[in-house]
Order: C-alpha cells, then sequence, then structure tokens
C-alpha cells in the first residue's frame, strides 16, 4: 500500500423528504444562485420544491448548463455572480450542473489571470465560492468529490481540475427526483460508475486488499442494481443502491494507497469533444480496447476481476481473461451502450484524429504505471473499430 | 434503505514517514498539550520524533491515560489546560488515548454543570478543544469518528459520548510505530474492529447490499490479514491493511442507511466496568452468546455471513448458523482470546451482577429492533458460562 491523504469533509443527507433541510444547510441572509440544466428539473417538480425550501433566501436563477457543460456558459454565470454580489451557489441536478458548479465558483474568486487556466494549465485555485448540491440523477460522483471537467466548445477542448475548494458544503442525494430519468441517462449513470471503479482498481497488485474488495464490492452491487433501475427507473429500492454506488465510487474511498489509471478517462473526453458522443458512452468504447492492448500488463487484477466480479473460474488464463473482458462489454450492452466504434459511424479517421491531438500536445506515457503510451492509445482505439 | 446523513472531515495521513506533516496541520502559535498512555511510546521512539516535529511550539505534555480511560485522569488534564491557556490537544498512542483527549477537549469548554453529565446523561456539547491524533495502534476507530468511551472509576461505571465536536481535525495513522505492539493488543485490536463490523453488518436484511459488502469485505481483509499481525506485528505489510480495517470499520462508511445493534458493547462495557476484562476481549464473549440466543431473530443476516464471510455452504440453516458461529469462535481463540467467562473466572454471579446493574438503570430493550431485553442479556451470558 502507499502512503496516502483521505480527506473529504461533504456532508451527505440521502434519501425520501429531504428537501426540507436544504435551509439548515445555508447560511442564512446569503444571496444563492441556484443553477440547473436543461429544465428537467421543472418537469419533475424538484424546482418548485427547492425554491420552496428556499423562501426566506434571495434566490437568482441560472438554467441552461449542457449535459459536458460548456465554459463558455459557466462565464456568463460568473460575470452575473459578480455584478449581483451571489455568496452561495446551489447546483440541482447532475454531474455536468455541479461540475460547472465548481469551475463557475472557482472562476468568481481567481484573480490570477484568464480563468480558463484553471482548465487548460491546472493553475492553483486559491478560492471558491461555497456551493451545495441537490443530486437529482446517479453517475458521476461529483456531488462528494473536488474533480470536475469541463469543455470548451470553441476549441472542442474538454479538461478537468481539482482543488479542495470544490468539495460542496453539502449534498442532498435525491434518489426519488431520479424516478422520472429516461433509460439513456440510467445507462450511462450505471457505466460511469461502473468504470470509475475500474480506473481505480484496475491496475496491478499493490497489497491493498480492503480498498480492491471495496472496489469489487461497488462492481457486484451496480451489476445486481443497476439493470433494475435501467427497467424500470421509478424502482426506489433499486435507486438508491445505484446512487449510492455511484457516490461511493468516486469520493477517494477507494482509491486510498493505490495508484489509479484514468486513460480510458482521457482517451474518452476527446472522443466527447469532437464527436459529441456522451461521457460515458466514450468510456464504454475505450476500456475494453486499452484491456486489449494491456492484457499482459495488466494480467493479474484482470484474473482477480474475472475471478470476484464475474466467477470465471474455468480455463486458461488467457480465455478467463477474454470472458472477463467479454462480460463486461455485454453488460454494456446489456444498457444498448455500444461499445465498438462503427457504432457511432466512427472509422480509422476518428482515431488518428485523437492520435494527433495527442501528438500535438506533445503527450507522455500517462495511467497505469505510465503504460499508455501513443502507440497504446492507438491500440486500444484500433480494437474497438 | 434508511435515509441517513453521512458527515466525516477527518484528514487522514497514513503511512511510512508521515510525522512531517505534523506541524502543517496545527496553526502555528497554539500551546499543545501532548497526551499519551503509559509510555510505549518512549520505548518505541515516537515520542522523540513527535516532539520534534513539534519543535517550533510550546508543549506540555500529560502522560498516563489508562485503557479503558479514567474519567478521573481525564479531569485533571483538564485542570491543566484551563490554567495553561492550552489551545489544541494532540492525542498519541491508541484508542484510549484518543477518547480520553476527546472528553478532555469537550470537558474544557463545558460550562453547562459537571462534566460528568457528559456521559452519564448524554448532556449535549456545545463546543470542544480542536485535537489531533497520531495512531500507533490499530483497534478502536477512534482516529476517524466522533465517539468517545470513558469509565469512572470510582463508580465501575463506563458510558461513552458522541459529538461532531470530538472529529480529530487530522489523524496521522502510523502502521510502522506498530511494529513493537505485544501479540495481546495486536489480537484485541483485531477482534475490536471485527465485531464493530458486526454490531453495524450483523441485523437483518434492509435494501443495503453494497453497505453489507462493505462490512463483509472489513470482516474477510481481517480474516485474511489479521493473523499474519498477530504472528508478527513487524509485518508492515500486514500492519497497512489491519490499521486501515480498524479505521474503516468505525468511520460511518459502513453505517450509511443501516441499523445497528450495539448489544455486545454495551454489555460488553459491564464486564469492563466490573472486572476489568479488556475491552476487545469482553466482545469476545458477548458476541457467541447474543447470536445463539438470537439465532432465529438474525437468522437471515446469519446465513448471509456464514456464506460470504466463511463459505459455508452446505447443511441446514441451523448447522450453517453454528458453523458460523463456531468459525467465529476459533477465529478468535487462535489469538488467544478466550470466549467463555469460566476462562476469566467468572460463573452466574458475574451475570446476575450484571443483570441486575442493567435492571437498576431501567433497562428498556435496546440494540438490533429492540430485541435486547433483559432475558436475553442473561441467555447471551449463561450461553458464555
Amino acid at each position: 500500500m502507499n502512503n496516502f491523504e483521505f480527506y473529504n469533509p461533504v456532508k451527505i443527507i440521502f434519501g425520501k423528504d429531504q428537501l426540507k433541510k436544504l435551509p439548515l444547510q445555508i447560511p442564512s441572509g446569503q444571496k444563492i444562485m441556484m443553477i440547473y440544466g436543461g429544465g428537467s428539473i421543472k418537469k419533475n417538480g424538484i424546482y418548485t420544491q427547492v425554491l420552496s425550501a428556499l423562501r426566506d433566501y434571495q434566490v437568482i436563477e441560472f438554467g441552461g448548463i449542457e449535459p459536458n457543460p460548456h465554459y463558455e456558459t459557466a462565464m456568463k454565470a460568473v460575470e452575473i455572480i459578480k455584478k449581483e454580489n451571489v455568496g452561495f451557489l446551489l447546483a440541482v441536478g447532475g454531474g455536468s450542473v455541479i461540475d460547472a458548479t465548481k469551475f463557475i465558483a472557482a472562476a468568481t474568486l481567481y484573480n490570477a489571470g484568464d480563468p480558463w487556466d484553471i482548465l487548460a494549465k491546472n493553475t492553483v485555485v486559491k478560492a471558491s465560492l461555497p456551493i451545495g448540491t441537490v443530486l437529482t440523477l446517479p453517475a458521476t460522483g461529483s456531488e462528494m468529490n473536488m474533480g470536475s471537467v469541463i469543455t470548451r466548445k470553441s476549441t472542442n477542448e474538454k479538461f478537468s481540475f481539482l482543488t479542495p475548494f470544490s468539495f460542496p458544503k453539502f449534498s442532498i442525494l435525491m434518489p426519488e427526483a431520479a424516478a422520472s430519468l429516461p433509460q439513456r441517462q440510467v445507462a450511462n449513470g450505471i457505466v460511469d460508475a461502473y468504470v470509475h471503479v475500474i480506473e481505480q482498481y484496475l491496475t496491478y497488485p499493490s497489497n491493498a486488499p480492503l480498498q480492491d474488495r471495496f472496489a469489487e464490492s461497488i462492481l457486484l452491487t451496480l451489476i445486481e442494481e443497476g439493470p433494475k433501475v435501467y427497467l424500470n427507473s421509478a424502482d426506489y429500492n433499486a435507486m438508491v443502491n445505484l446512487m449510492w454506488c455511484a457516490t461511493m465510487a468516486l469520493n477517494g474511498t477507494i482509491s486510498c494507497g493505490v495508484s489509479g489509471d484514468w486513460s480510458v478517462h482521457m482517451i474518452g473526453h476527446e472522443l466527447t469533444a469532437f464527436y459529441e458522443i456522451d461521457h460515458a458512452r466514450t468510456l464504454a468504447i475505450v476500456l475494453p480496447g486499452i484491456w486489449k492492448a494491456l492484457r499482459n500488463e495488466k494480467k493479474e487484477k484482470l484474473l482477480q476481476y474475472a475471478n470476484r466480479v464475474w466467477n470465471i473460474v474455468d480455463g486458461s488464463d488467457d480465455e478467463k481473461i477474454d470472458k472477463a473482458i467479454q462480460k463486461t462489454v455485454d453488460f454494456f450492452e446489456s444498457l444498448e451502450i455500444p461499445t465498438k466504434l462503427s457504432s457511432y459511424n466512427l472509422d480509422t479517421n476518428a482515431v488518428n484524429r485523437i492520435v494527433d491531438r495527442f501528438e500535438e500536445r506533445k503527450w507522455k506515457a500517462i495511467g497505469d504505471r505510465q503504460l499508455i503510451t501513443l502507440e497504446v492509445v492507438r491500440k486500444a482505439l484500433e480494437f474497438q473499430l
């Protein structure tokens, strides 16, 4: 096990009828900006419930945050916040709204130049406005971590940033609000959480048996509960489990003392930036490719995964690994998430475009033991043509 | 799954050579009281290392915290703190030292009457001095939670209290410092962590598959890694896992959304208060008795435990439960922790004494679904004669 630090001060409030606790979490007298997305919260009633809970505060609204939230949109919110002297940001929605809110909170107080540098150059954030979240959609885990991913539309660039200032003060997790989610979003959420776990788990053995078992616990629970929610997002008893899995998948618990990979995300981000493929779908494409490209290097963990998550016990090591990859692909595709580039009408040109962009950016080998060279990126994507 | 709140702001710093980060955690200019136990930290060098890390601070020492720390001793520290204007408390040692420090921190700022009320009447704590910990011994999990258990020597009473003010600001976990632990303390730590998990897990099914799997993950890892540390406390690679298991066992993660039991602890506390039996040993005595007394009521979870933790698949339900209880007893006894009252030279008189005390206190049924009536307490203890 590596040395590590773990710190996660987010207060989680989870379950039914929890919005009544919202006003207890925000200092009175604060001027609040309520940030949301495309308006689904108006259809499912959450919008009205939040405003009602905040009736004693002054609230400004900022809607229209996109999936893969745009830098350009976020900067419009920053402008209003400065003008209106907003003191607290409340994100209501899913991971995109929360990610945007984290960036808005940091950009508002950033005074070391262009806020785009926070993303493109990972300059240091020294303060953020306080934020809280009301989560209506299980997927990214952003409600309980300090990460955020933002896309600059004008240049097709997608970058992330991390700072402890981004931790929400609180997150109210509302499984009931997710009851009206379309299947596609549920499927994306399941795969997103699944691959978050994989990026922290499927590297190499590093004497962290508890962290391994926790990771496998989340995967097993996603495989068990995910399809129930996919079939019926109003299945509250399954939704609570999917939602808690998605949060635990990326709140730092399973990464304590182990090295991560995250190459699937880095490559996937380019597929989203160029071709606007849903984030989770890009992960479902890239993951099997990376495993095929690095089946020897990741052999020990792939075999552990085959055994403990898919109960694969028969066959040679190679056969077990093949089966584990196939099981994973079948799981994704059972949620109607295709794993081949061709299903998204992409061919070798897309592979070249991504490899070229990484080359332009002077890509150095990244991820698990710096195994992900440009050659591996190309190979992984070619496996998925 | 029940509604729940989860909040744990303790910063964990884990691994080798981490004491160098100690001065970064405490605001400069603070007058620190360093609180420790019987002096083992002087033998293993931690004492000197801590003082050296704190050379730029004014440090007062307070040693001599007992196992099952005494209220009387804690109150002596409170007196000195008030006189000397101490602003920060640093606990260096194991769970007893940390528990004492939590109480000292709260008692110092308590101004609603006799601080004993915090324990005996669970009066509300409205402030505590800030505390940090340097953990040298895996066991209680106190380094990452808000609980504390204190014994009043003069009356043989042992009580606990909980307040968010008790969360340490940071805890430096030092597996290397535990390398010189005597076997008895290692064994106690393993059993303590094990029973902490059981108290939160072995109740009844409540649609919390992830929490269940996390709990089973800790149990499996304790069974796997614990004996290695027991045989050789200098086995760093096993010690890291034992230490992290003990912390995760009681930091709130596995209790999210589920009901606990905690009757084993409540009964065990009386065995310690009357007969000075090590805390963990009292748990090892009481747990099998409770399971035997409530084998029907806890049947579903006992069968799940038998299957997932001990891989027991053959036999009738009753046989599986018998085997699971026996496996648990064997595990405790393999660590030289006897599970029968007779091994501690106790007989029916002890059973009567405990039941009488509970009766005096107007005991109401407690624990898992309020199943633990006075009759169950008697039955459980009689099984262990």
